[in-house]
């Protein structure tokens, strides 16, 4: 399909001259997503429009449920369906794929968009969809809010990992001040996405930290995750999100492997990190598993230290 | 000793009308400290001025070591010298204790700044130093070069914990914007100071993170870094920057204290972190320390236990 494109300052008249807003946005969604979402909700309405979000319960995060509070009714009939951060129908949630031909308006950022909205405001050089709707809110209603600086800054602070990674660029920090200035409260927000840790996740950071295994001169790295450490950290599946990141962020680490025990002993689950050097995938086909060339995974029914020989003895081949 | 104070352009005047310029900053330098001795060194020779600054060898840190570029010769007889980020003489390195009397401008945002040189530009709003050199610089020379840039990054996201900090401000976001504008590798430079960590600094999280104490209901995390502890993690200084940073990153914990065995068993620094609802300074000033509301430090020639037992009969009174 041919979307008609838009830029940010058109995509601000279209939103004004139409009303009986339905906003969607990807499944699984995260801050970007959520923080875009609920702001482009408030901006309408700021604007005198009606405007609602589809919510997902099920698998939106905790920290993200503020996003509740534009919730759709059941009733709802909305006239325009717009979906923010999604580069595809395929990743609509299941309880947006009746919309899937109804798309009137699609705000992205992702190089991959396959333009099937009938219109479609999208910026790749942004870091964060977030970017894009500020300035188009801005258009719109010629001021930021307090409550959508905060959603925006959700936004922008999460799809650039608090502005460390590569893609923060010199607008993502420019668009994040003027957030501030609106009132976005940066100090909270931080804290709560960025640098509070639970004490029992701090705990099995560190019994995974000094647990950690070096192979191959320090180009290996394997961290053991059993059910008995998770136990001794009293850590729940929120506090282990994201461990397998751990072995592959250590300097010289070129394989950063994680070998969680699930069920019982002898049922584990082996993830896989590297950088453009090696490929994961590569090396979790051989266990019967797959992924992405730098994030993959496999499962066996064995044992961690049968698992750690058989990766010891295969890794050899992947390496530089 | 009462100061003259002087605007960030009173400040770019007095530069432009004196010369022969020697650039101190505060012992054991951090990034703020080094990338603001190196901006103004370098701004000021783009100025066509003589500028040098005093290195600390065994001080600096590996990563900051690009100030040794600007390293005063032994032959070198300043007419005019310049402290940075430095709050009181008390804070001198050992090699710049014959300039205490001498200091012609001091340039700093610390509240606790003793007024000792003769002239000083002090913004207690800035979240970093940094962010007053580049005033001072862009009215200095109108424009801030990529090396310059480099340097003032360093300086804003260390002293931020890359801009995660409460005490970011949108000036730092907004001048870290111009900077990344002006040339500054800021993704390459965000791996190297935020996203990598050493094997010595995992193990040393590691043993800091299973050893944490936690004292009125959560809301006093203690951390301690003894000799004994910082041996088993062959951790280096460089492995051990801004782990005061880690008891108060914990969910619930208002004031996070590190207590750390500096030359022997009783020559211990202690650093404190709170969050805006505890006074820091307060609680440092009762033991003879100082420094800002949020993060503050003092010093004691005592055991670890002797002084956990002092701070546990005090901190009481500051807490909310």
């Amino acid at each position: 399909m041919d979307s008609n494109l838009l830029s940010p300052a058109s995509t601000a008249r279209w939103l004004s001259n139409r009303d009986a807003y339905l906003i969607i946005t990807h499944r699984r969604p995260d801050g970007d997503a959520i923080g875009c979402a609920s702001a482009l909700a408030q901006g309408l309405r700021e604007s005198g429009k009606t405007a609602y979000v589809m919510f997902n319960p099920e698998t939106t995060p905790r920290y993200l449920r503020f996003i509740e509070e534009y919730r759709a009714p059941e009733s709802y009939v909305p006239e325009n369906i717009i979906v923010v951060d999604t580069a595809s129908y395929e990743l609509f949630p299941k309880n947006c794929e009746a919309f899937i031909d109804a798309v009137s308006l699609c705000i992205d950022h992702h190089p991959s968009n396959t333009h099937y909205a009938k219109a479609l405001c999208l910026d790749e050089s942004r870091a964060s969809c977030g970017e894009i709707i500020y300035e188009i809110l801005l258009m719109l209603n010629g001021k930021i809010t307090e409550k959508i600086a905060e959603s925006l800054y959700v936004a922008l602070s999460t799809d650039t990992g608090c502005f460390a990674y590569a893609n923060t660029t010199e607008n993502t920090l420019r668009v994040a001040a003027m957030l501030i200035e609106s009132g976005a409260p940066h100090a909270k927000l931080n804290r709560m996405l960025f640098r509070e840790k639970t004490r029992a996740r701090i705990m099995i950071e560190g019994l995974i930290y000094t647990g950690l295994e070096f192979h191959f001169d320090g180009a290996v790295a394997i961290s053991t995750v059993t059910r008995a450490l998770i136990e001794e950290a009293s850590a729940t599946e929120d506090d282990i999100d994201d461990i397998a990141s751990i072995p592959g962020s250590i300097m010289g680490v070129l394989v950063g492997i994680t070998i969680r025990e699930l069920t019982s002993e002898l049922d584990c689950k082996v993830s896989v990190r590297t950088g453009p050097e090696v490929n994961s995938c590569d090396i979790c086909a051989r266990f019967g598993g797959g992924g992405h060339a730098m994030a993959a995974g496999f499962s066996l029914k064995e044992s961690v230290s049968e698992i750690k020989e058989k990766l010891l003895g295969a890794l050899g081949e992947y390496l530089p």
